[in-house]
């Protein structure tokens, strides 16, 4: 968040077994799974509906207007790395689009997430590549002031640490530290186990208010019903 | 709007005939049809496009980042109804997921429109159940303060009494009062009768000034011509 | 933009060879050709995607909740023109729906890109008449002020004469100057013939950073790699 | 908030006492003294600060752009009142200046609440009339439409029936029905006489932990101390 | 708006005596007296209460995050101009502070209208530099790109060419055009002469419904009283 | 960021000769002094204008509509203290007021920022302590869900660790590392030193095209004059 002109190559990134075994819960569940923290803000949206990737993270830090940082970030992606993309002010210019794409795609990454814009959207849903943007803009941006790649960014929100997992779907985007992702990872699979029950009961017909006991307690708190 | 604590389990609902009648109108003919009166904020938006709504209002205020008034709630759905989910502050929180959704529609609910947060949109979506929202979020939310079922409540800076009908489709969400849905009806489809016939007219190549006869009044106003 | 009340019936429009030339080149890469200017805000969307057009501009100023200047707009319409709407306030409302497309489409418009809301978008999406708006609202307008046709007007930030030229695509729309427009397909051409040849490079897995040159620019500014 | 056209003259005001009564517990007190309900959104914002004022509303619904009805409004206006205008669909319009601060303070009213623009705001400073707005424009509006007076609508997301007594300063504008506004005064009386006490307990150093007695829930919800 | 890296000038002033003129009728007579055309975007605000000012626009287009061109501006600045700052992109960055405000104001420039951020607030009220903002935020900017200078922009929805005149106070900025401007003083003259013997009416006691005409056209667009 | 439901009584603040020695400088030049990272976002405003503080940062984590852990943070406040409080989501309420700003005054806090509504402004403003929030409203806040007291938060876009220092005036609010804060300082006292020169000879009419010799670099990157 605070060194500029600097790019670690080397970083911890989380087991891919991991880190990719993530996606299959997608963004709601495994938030829940991490105890409610880590979610980007709502403005957070995927220009195309359906994409659903976890990978590791690659930071980025940008300046309004200048994607330099973009072209050096490349070079340091693995293949399952997912672009976090930050900035140092509020800004919808299109930092990226089909040419960047190309390059993302051929190192290996799966996704990009930026708190900025984003253009050549037909193109990219087309190449399948996802992208979680706050804006959609033609407005190009131009390469003159060194950001970063690889130090912590906050992104939309939330803090994002290099190799950290990124979880996004159609809900939004999430971020789960690498020292907390396997307990995540089992937690969410724990989650989505006692979930497929409870929708099959609710789905009969039985109230949240039954197999959740949930009753009592608003009598409790005072709930009053009127006929 | 200023009960706390309370469920109303009686209210009386709009004719069944008129309720479902309107949904074929869509929101912006009926909202014609009112008079220009009852439509929700345009922040309010589908999850997916295409569904096209009407039911009988089941109300529900809740509170920032607390959904327990919503499992209150679902136990009231009769078949036909439509949940109008309003919100003491703005939040964006994910109010309502998958399992909710299984619940309302084994109760007949027909859709959501909720001034806050939905999430699991890729699920609603499969499962076709409409929700029309301010937000999608994956922040769950907690279940600690009691809200209302079944008062009146602003919703999307619209007034809903149980009962009421809501019409929604990608246009927007109207309100009609039950006391003024049956003329809505008669009026929407007198609109929509009247429609036809313009449209034709217009796509043949007349036009509006002619048919509707602004050209006089347009001169009156003052309206000159430059060659 | 500064005269009320009048209508300008023989407008210069851009000729048609290049006007409809820009279209396949879409928003994104017109914007670069043009130097980056002329881009309208993002927060112009279109109602369907997909949709990628350019068109000469046939102008329309109306007032909040007022629109009646455009059936006075439509009989300006030529074939191969779009229709730029712009407000003296923001404004939501649904100034245009399926009955005002049908009269465009008779006159031979290809499109609407108006700072304001539209509606009857399902309607709109079957026809395929594509519009790019602010928002989407059933909210209807009325009839009572004059507005003017084809003066210049500042349109979603972007200041368009009529007869300029405008694409519009998923990315948004551009505005590109009549006396510009021969220029600017010449450069967006290029700029075209010349990323086909980077594209397939960067797929290739070249780094933007080897062929663009950025290495001894990015060190000689400062950039240090940590390992 | 349906009824378009009509003004009603004889309206049930709240008792002048009570009305009067609340202004000078402010919005924050009487808001927590009526349950948390009533309030309107906190982009509603007064022109100058330090103004706190209560009164019984007299209500006017208006179209974008269109403040012909304020003037009916002003008709009805008695020593007392607060004017609270609402309009059919967002708008920033300057609806309100010197002009009509002249004519609503004539007729005795103490301040008025908008959902739209205001201007003059110099002028109305100076003349001591406060004003409660979501914009604040120069831009004129046009007087075509009817709307209604003393109709019940929804305000900045609060509902208000003409009567109701509305408070409002600083911290915001907070709408209280005519038939709790007693219990609701007596409830704000009770609040600010209890406050003191605690204002003193907390400024000599004690805690709100001890004070009111937080220390064991907390630690049975979990909390944990770490040196 | 379309040309860059260029600076004129020679630019056209209004002529001093009616560009001064207008600052005492101030932003909403003025604009009133354009026929309410050529107002900014009311989310322009004054750094400070109270100024009201007029004088010569001397325009400069920048770039986000970038503000060389101000200091090439500085030059253009003769005694009476204000200067009007316009952004290829949405951006709230502080271009503007103490220093350059003391350059602006040894030219003899009378304040800065600006569609970007401010700072040094504290210190440029003290100086008395008076600053309409669409944001205030510490963010510096760098120099590294070019834009224009006096050259016609867009600015905050606002067209406006160099030399035009620019008023501005509480209650905004609006843009009078060069060859308007002396009709403008003259028409705002004449209003505010009317407006006098109008507030004094008002104050008096008489409704504006009489004093306007207005009973007979509500009668007529059917307005209804009800006891 | 991702602890729930803990408490750290013991953190590192700053140096307090440094943390006290930042506030002169303001918000502005301590951001230029830190290369332009840690800048809260712009929405980010004063209560009240003309308070300029530094202090070392206690911070809190809470949820949308609680404030719960307020009342646990005041008890981790010392003397040269500034509360930071974040939240898990958007919300505007009012977690803060004249109750709790005595309890933190009583403790020895400068100010609180929060990123979150505020209420009691005007008795805020009486007691001098101030406070920089995203919104102003009376809402209130319920006690419900454990939060946590001075783990490291994301506070309006920027990261904050406990005992960092937080300088505040009316441009806005910057966060300083505590590691960086020295160096922080001597680099704001060397930039203040440094501008006072400089405005000297911007007041005196020297321009900044020559005084930092940009008539060069802008005629290198084709600036043209136009005569």
């Amino acid at each position: 968040m605070y060194e500029l002109g600097v790019v670690y190559r080397n970083i911890e990134r989380t087991d891919p077994a991991v880190a990719d075994g993530l996606a299959r819960y997608g963004a709601s569940t495994v938030h829940e799974a991490m105890g409610r923290v880590g979610l980007m803000k709502p403005y957070m949206r995927p220009i195309y509906p359906g994409a659903q990737v976890s990978g590791t993270a690659v930071t980025v830090l940008l300046h309004p207007g200048d994607n330099w940082m973009m072209h050096v970030a490349a070079e340091q992606i693995r293949p399952g790395d997912i672009v976090v993309a930050a900035v140092t002010a509020d800004c919808t210019d299109g930092y990226f689009g089909d040419l960047l794409a190309s390059s993302f795609m051929a190192r290996g990454a799966r996704a990009l997430v930026i708190d900025a814009g984003v253009r050549d959207v037909k193109t990219l849903t087309e190449m399948g590549f996802p992208v979680w943007s706050r804006a959609i803009s033609s407005k190009g941006t131009i390469k003159a002031t060194l950001g970063s790649v690889n130090i912590p960014v906050v992104c939309a929100g939330a803090w994002v640490t290099p190799g950290d997992v990124v979880v996004a779907d159609d809900d939004g985007v999430v971020v789960v530290p690498r020292e907390r992702a396997a307990a995540a990872l089992e937690a969410a699979a724990a989650r989505e186990a006692n979930e497929g029950a409870k929708r099959e009961k609710l789905a009969s017909g039985v109230l949240g208010l039954d197999m959740y006991g949930m009753r009592e307690p608003l009598a409790r708190a005072g709930l009053r019903y009127i006929d």
